[in-house]
């Protein structure tokens, strides 16, 4: 769906270019680039390309360009590739991230949850079960259910990193829903955790989120050789 | 240091239109925008500006453009604006989801490591004790120490995630490790880490890297008011 680099793209051409040299070190954090002049001679691309590939690097925050002075190097990856090479990870190692998050989530929220975050939790989990056998209705409120789940870490960082992953992975993780052969955690399993946050209990939260998808991990990881 | 909108740029303004058009849901994953004659007339921006606009969103992929047939809304994150969001959080909070990535990693990395990752871990871990006074060499030799912890975990998703991570948060990570009064994670925590992994001790792996940065951020939750 989304290719790497889509053909005859100059501009990505350009970014590519851009990012090998920041990537490989060539251009450290903290680098000026060679002025666009140099860098069309360099690269053989045209000054205007040059500028929108810089313009789609400072986007990601791999390059900041300062008014009057120059383009310096800002950070050695480059977000949008970074969400590429995520999607292109196998599912079980996606389950895997998806498992630590989620439960570093339910141990932070079992001691940080407000009434709010109950409600929102309780309305998406009863959404659910209403659901029944409809399918798309069911996972569209297991991931509100999830979501809320992890909004009540109270951990900005976590939250963000958390809808950043499973936007990069959601794709996967609905075909796999969808169509695999894998054990679907129950209602029932929601609601014990649900249970748990609400009573505070953290290391009682953290089991059962864990316990949530592992037995998908474990189908998923049979068969596949362990490295 | 990064600023979220660069002031005079109408690009920037044209991107951050159709991002909010995208993150309050608008025009849902899947939609087909306006052609580029409707969006600049509507947003009353150049076409010019339009098309950089969507090769930018395009790059972090929350647009993709099919050729010969349209622009459509492949997801409802921007991976860019994410990591500014991330960058912008409470050093705690950024602590807590390191600690998260990096138990996770010790964990998996107890059960999957190879001779090579033990190598690349001892190395590392001789050349912080090696850099004795020397700051910024140990942070130099500590950074590298846990990214090759995380590669010994060997799920390319949570490595993938932690570089994306400790990229964001580098600056902010650094800016306390030189200056503020935090307690730092002795050679021996990590000496003992270490041996822990390499023996496979997968519950001795987390509890140790769990213990590593605690002291740290309770520090930094004392004063703090929880939510």
């Amino acid at each position: 769906m989304l290719s790497p680099i889509r053909k005859g793209s100059l501009v990505d051409t350009a970014i590519e270019s851009l990012r090998q040299n920041i990537e490989n070190g060539e251009w450290p954090v903290g680098t000026r680039l060679p002025v666009e002049a140099e860098l069309s001679e360099a690269l053989g691309i045209s000054r205007n390309t040059i500028r929108e590939a810089v313009r789609v690097l400072a986007h990601v925050g791999m390059l900041e360009t300062r008014q009057g002075d120059g383009t310096y190097v800002r950070a050695s990856r480059d977000a949008g590739e970074t969400l590429r090479r995520i999607t292109r990870t196998r599912l079980a190692e996606q389950i895997e991230v998806r498992i630590m998050l989620e439960t570093e989530a339910a141990r932070l929220a079992a001691a940080r949850r407000t009434d709010a975050d109950l409600t929102a939790m309780t309305s998406a989990l009863d959404a659910r079960a209403a659901a029944g056998t409809n399918l798309s209705e069911r996972i569209h409120h297991d991931e509100r259910f999830h979501h809320a789940l992890v909004r009540a870490s109270h951990n900005a960082a976590l939250i963000e990193l958390y809808d950043y992953f499973a936007n990069a992975v959601s794709q996967t993780i609905e075909q796999t829903e969808t169509s695999a052969d894998l054990p679907e955690p129950s209602q029932e399993d929601h609601e014990l955790l649900l249970a748990a946050v609400r009573r505070r209990d953290a290391e009682k939260a953290e089991t059962l989120s864990r316990a949530l998808l592992s037995p998908s991990l474990n189908a998923l990881q049979q068969g596949e050789t362990t490295p």
